[in-house]
């Protein structure tokens, strides 16, 4: 095993959670790796409006490493965790060298799941990474093209159909957004359709939308749904896709459109560690976010299972992940003075916000419930104002502005697939 | 045959030229169709900036869509033409039902071409779309990335060498862009390599670079290049290329990523009307830039030859493109009130520019001969200003700003291969 003369921290994940860990790492003693298959900090809060073309993809990512290029005391890897070796504290990658750690931090986030019927994916995909987001814009942008040279009145509306699978903030996010691009931006491009006739369903498994808003809340968002057209059918269980649409039990719904928005599976840090993990696959963590039985290795974000006072799990949700990666890091530097933060972890929860289209939001603050263009200009200053990097937040300050007063969206860009 | 009552003008292409012609086609008593494979006019000439991370995507295309949206004769379609039938005035489509015309415009372009030696393409790809940019960039970013891991100090040398092939304006324009963008924006980003390490060798088979320029402009950009550390090998005709890397004659140079900017090939319009093209596929037009023996087709921009009052073929370069685009709309409105414009098209050469880097760059305005910092601003001047609606302008103008004060680069994104 490879010692160093400072410990070494390796980080697998440079998401929200991965990356306030390796922020506050400078000048402490410690020599810090960070793990990434990607060479970008993706902003997944606003990953919906790259998927209905608000804004390019390279507006929410950063470089990892120009994120980090200060920390001289970190190295940014871009290599794909395949497991970790406990015993040996060795993580290992992909086509590489494995590496040793001292302290490890697994933050490697979430995927979408299928509940099991994976054969799903290909005609609803869901929306985690850029790619996902570039492969939604291509089929929503493309279903109105097949649209507009389809004769057939049948097959032309499930052109026009755009079925959205659950929905939590994601799902509400993204059936405002491309209601809005039909009703709004699309509506003069056409020659054979009108764009504002298209259908935009949204289907929610359980009773309500949003179940983590309060009823309040939950109403002004719904009825913020229906005057931009969007369809809500709750307690509306997919049974089954493919590419002629959906069925609800017996009931199809004929839609070429299908996007994933339902339900998230932990990326497989169970499974390196060989420990049980909740349903959602993620890892049950100490109040202190180690793994039980092994306090070098801190377990964060959207994989980390930890039951807040109430005994509900804590939501994958970005707050979260970057007040875990603050405490982690804090942590660490008790540990290599020899001492270690006796405080567990808590979540301080801030709120809780969802937009709905171009000019209303619903804004859960616990002390406050903001709804409407209020809760829409808190929306966009928090996300604004958390965006990594001056660049970002202004090139979407001026995206939005710009969006906001001529109903254009800049990004309908079809890139062909590679072939 | 189907017939409108109007006469149905058909445009294939909407690139500068094919734009051109259905933008002032409006009220002109014509109904239009513009035919294009992409949903999105690109601007050409920033191209290179997106292979080299300094543009987005979305920042260079705007919808034809939009840019169309207010011209009511105007249908957009989005498909590919694989054959013109002359005689039955129909143009084939690839997947759909055959259209027919009264006029048709064909402005295809031209893509790049390997001398024959298309198995080329796959290590020293061109760059003439944007998908192409997205690729060269990932290869760009990633030898990067593929350095820092290398323990070999032979082969970690190879992925620091880039190799463009051609040093007409794009192969100057990438040399001296990947050149900045080792030298100042990676350079602190890495901990096993240095950046300002990398190699940048720009080869020309010819015995001058940028021969389209006079002598004077092409020593100034060759001063230019050189401070950038570009190495410029001229008489270099390149032999073969593999993973490797180029051999010139016997001479190897090895690189893993080699760009080609050497020669283009006009799109197949000459084997879909059945006339002999020249040796880079250009069909010859006659001075009002329709083809011999039909005169309601007209073929204009790159795939067209037609040669200057000194009998050089007009370059394939956006002026000329739009200027034909122009001419061929005039002649339109003429034709269909029975008239017939009958002053021959002639090109205005208003200059001739490329780039150098971020602050560097000649201009040839024929009674005006630029160069360095004074050319660059012209430059930047004339590419904002022609860039197609003010929301991509203002972008583009800020990211240039924010580049040049600070040495970031925002679009330093690698989006993984879509499986």
């Amino acid at each position: 095993m490879k010692r160093n003369a400072l410990p070494h921290v390796v980080i697998v994940g440079a998401g929200f959670a991965g990356l306030q860990v390796a922020k506050r790492l400078d000048r402490s003693g410690l020599v810090v790796t960070v793990v990434d298959r990607c060479n970008h900090h993706l902003f997944q809060p606003l990953l919906y409006q790259v998927a209905t073309a608000g804004l390019s993809p390279a507006d929410i990512t950063s470089p990892i490493r120009s994120l980090l290029q200060d920390k001289k005391n970190t190295t940014v890897l871009l290599a794909e965790v395949i497991g970790v070796d406990l015993q040996q504290r060795q993580v290992h990658l992909k086509g590489e060298d494995s590496i040793s750690y001292d302290y490890l931090v697994l933050a490697t986030g979430a995927r979408h799941s299928y509940f099991g019927q994976d054969q799903w994916e290909a005609q609803a995909p869901g929306l985690k990474s850029i790619t996902d987001a570039i492969n939604i814009r291509r089929r929503i942008l493309l279903a109105f093209e097949a649209a507009e040279k389809e004769s057939d009145p049948e097959k032309q509306c499930a052109w026009l159909n755009f079925v959205i699978v659950g929905a939590g903030p994601t799902g509400v996010e993204l059936a405002g957004s491309i209601a809005e691009l039909a009703r709004r931006v699309l509506a003069r491009d056409f020659r054979h359709i009108n764009p504002q006739l298209a259908r935009v369903v949204l289907l929610e498994g359980g009773a309500e939308i949003l179940a983590s808003f309060p009823q309040q809340l939950r109403d002004k968002a719904e009825a913020s749904l229906n005057h931009l057209g969007v369809e809500i059918f709750k307690n509306s269980l997919v049974t089954h896709i493919d590419d002629c649409g959906v069925r609800i039990g017996e009931q199809p719904i004929a839609a070429k459109t299908v996007i994933w928005a339902a339900g998230v599976m932990a990326s497989p840090v169970g499974r390196w560690l060989g420990v049980e993990t909740d349903a959602q696959g993620r890892v049950p963590v100490r109040d202190d976010l180690t793994i039980a039985g092994d306090d070098r290795v801190f377990v964060i974000g959207d994989v980390a299972r930890l039951a807040d006072a109430s005994g509900q799990p804590l939501p994958g949700v970005a707050p979260v992940a970057m007040q875990q990666g603050v405490y982690v890091a804090r942590q660490l530097h008790a540990r290599i003075h020899g001492k270690r933060l006796t405080t567990p972890f808590r979540y301080l929860n801030r709120g809780n916000l969802a937009t709905i289209g171009r000019s209303a939001a619903i804004a859960d603050l616990g002390w406050l419930r903001l709804s409407g263009f209020v809760a829409w200009v808190v929306w966009m200053a928090v996300h604004i104002f958390f965006l990594i990097g001056f660049r970002n937040r202004f090139l979407v300050f001026f995206q939005w502005a710009w969006a906001y007063f001529t109903f254009q969206r800049g990004a309908r860009l079809i890139t062909p697939r590679e072939s």
